[in-house]
């Protein structure tokens, strides 16, 4: 695997889940792999379950592991071609890439969206930089559009906790006191699109995701309905697409209940964290029996675990 | 051992030290006792002392080491149950340490009182949050009303140091130019009130901590008496407990002074650092033959070694 | 080695560029000479190659490494002798030099001229209490006024890539839009004095370096000339070392071009990094196959695995 940036660069996603199920089983197995080797984990954006989980994985294969947290450690970089570095930004991605690029054998960066130009988040000029220009592999830890570490994870998950071979997924739009990223919810859409389930993505109008993500995904604004039947509740909060960035909507109507719980298949709740209690989801069904919210936590380590695998034996 | 939150949680000082001056003697001993095992560090406020000791003592026992510095490299976290998460707290305590659980095996934690409201501050909610959701052993790495690895340390110095079996210790408040926790000198006062010294704590009027933590204890406000034939002499400054948080006197009178030393039989300087120079003590006992305050920080790692050997043995 | 902080740590400078490249060639041949050592880097300035060639080159040779941000992780910390600390900073330079010396076999530190008081930052006062204080090995990681990892690296760069036994190397001096210090030009004319190489430097009038650095280097105001012929052209902004810290010309006539570029000997173009592009160097010089830019970076690691192999070696 020469890089990881989304869904596409799973050539069987059976296959994906059954090696990183097996790495959960035995974590150490392959320890000696990465000796020597340097995982280098870039943060433009806070992070926990991400920070850890790479480190983690990173630690469990052999590694050795570098964590910089970018305009804070570090300097803060310039990403536009042919300007005039006059201003507040002291290195350009070009360098600051291609440096990493000399200390670390496989990179993986975080860099959210910033809502503020769609072209621009849509282009993912920080993920395709780092890749261009650093000569190595390339993780991404959530990118501007998508966060495939954790759809990974969460497919993990799926599997692991599925009653029947075709379960219905709902992914459920759910309010958020701010505006949002769609990564976690494009990459959802894609890798459900691509899995062995049954899926369905339910929000308000005008929250429809870009169609690259969901082309062929049967999508409805009938929360309830998309609920019946439901083996997996995925709950998340985006801002709008359509209308760039912004909140349409903080309606708690469309906040997840034990009574909406109720219309489905004994459904698992799942949610990426970190989550808005009682705005994204009531206390009792997060806090409730059908939770998987921490354990799909526990399973990123396992998914970047197979990811860096895979990145370690190809180099 | 399951927790160390104070020196509740060791059965027996004696011993305790024992193994701790063991471990300074041989600090590899137990190198493989921590193999594949990981310690997540969460600081919710700054530290070199514990930040660096605790690490080192992981890595002396094979740990991975993963620190984790809360609302900078992570998410801003809210401890209150049942509220709606509309504000600024983009994640609750509960799911927080749930997923540090899953990534470690035994996790630290520092947050300091916030001084504002004392029943929050002694209900202890960071680290009995950390403990009671993470499903992890947890070492309180500075918690709002106790600083037990320091204490620990600083009992590790007496016992090195001492020339009598029983010897005198004196806890004398200091000025500050700011309100500080109450920790250091409660957990000070519960230990040495636990070892095999003569205890004596001298503080100006209104300075009173909680009984709790000085049950037992002989107090006085007349700090040259509180000196005399004093063995070891502790300085440390703290905010008002009875006027909460307060700041009632900044007298310089109560600067531990070369003359007042000469009060005391030769009594050894502590202090756990960082230490306010000329305000706390005077440069020429800090910087005399008489200070082991460096000693004391020496003497953190196997404090705090011994803590997490007990731990990892009892994983 | 008992410290690092200037060309005068060095007693021989071919034999230390015969040891980095060996260490290029196998980087993890000493991988057991750090064992059970611990490096301390400690950073009071942003980071990116310094952090992370320093961590890898203490990595590669298998040492314990730890990195603490001073003023952000840990305290703000108080410099001055014998000062009343009841200001804001927290913990004084002699407590938290002597207490990094506990835990660290060897400390990095990184502090830059404060550009205000040009005594102050000649004394290199953050160095000099780290080696005073600490009681271990130090290595500079830039300092107020050198930053010779960086120097010894440019010269195994130059080793490496030079095509005659004595090449012209050029120093020139480019505008910034910030005021920088004087370290890294300092070092570099240090250093190269001390090469087998022919050294010019070339800047505008009013931009001379302090004479301990430049004493029998020849000096330019015409840039053109001063290209000709050259097989190396450095370029680097400072402030003023006369007008202290102030910026005296932001004249981009001064920027490398590739119209100056053909002056030369087919040069390689040099910078420490981060750069500022089309401020003191052109995009297409940067980026056209002359620059030599990241292999520098990379020979940070090796420059800083050799002191630091040195110093382990001198335990």
């Amino acid at each position: 695997m020469k890089q990881f940036t989304s869904v596409y660069d799973i050539p069987d996603l059976n296959a994906a889940v059954r090696e990183a199920l097996e790495l959960k089983r035995n974590p150490f197995s392959f320890e000696h792999l990465g000796k020597r080797k340097t995982l280098g984990l870039m943060f433009f954006n806070p992070s926990l379950r991400t920070r850890m989980s790479s480190q983690k994985a990173g630690s469990n294969l052999g590694m050795e592991v570098m964590v910089l947290n970018a305009g804070q450690d570090s300097w803060t970089l310039e990403f536009r071609d042919g300007v005039v570095m006059n201003g507040t930004a002291t290195e350009h991605i070009r360098e600051a890439a291609a440096v990493m690029g000399e200390y670390c054998d496989i990179i993986g960066v975080r860099s959210f969206a910033g809502l503020k130009d769609r072209d621009a988040d849509y282009s993912e000029e920080v993920l395709n930089a780092l890749i261009a220009f650093s000569g190595r592999p390339v993780v991404s830890l959530e990118s501007a559009i998508r966060h495939p570490l954790q759809s990974f994870a969460d497919l993990i998950t799926i599997e692991e906790l599925k009653q029947s071979e075709h379960p219905k997924v709902v992914l459920t739009w759910a309010p958020h006191p701010k505006a949002l990223p769609q990564a976690v919810a494009n990459s959802f859409s894609e890798w459900m699109r691509s899995a062995h389930v049954d899926f369905v993505i339910t929000h308000p109008e005008g929250y429809e995701l870009a169609e690259e993500f969901t082309n062929g995904v049967q999508i409805t604004h009938d929360q309830r309905s998309a609920f019946e039947g439901a083996d997996f509740i995925y709950a998340k909060n985006w801002s709008s697409y359509g209308t760039y960035g912004s909140i349409l909507s903080q309606d708690t109507a469309w906040t997840v209940t034990q009574e909406k719980m109720a219309l489905t298949n004994h459904a698992k709740f799942m949610h990426c964290l970190p989550v808005r209690r009682n705005m994204i989801v009531e206390d009792a069904v997060l806090d409730g029996p059908t939770s998987v919210v921490i354990r799909e936590a526990g399973n990123r380590v396992y998914s970047a675990q197979t990811v860096l695998k895979r990145m370690l034996e190809a180099l």
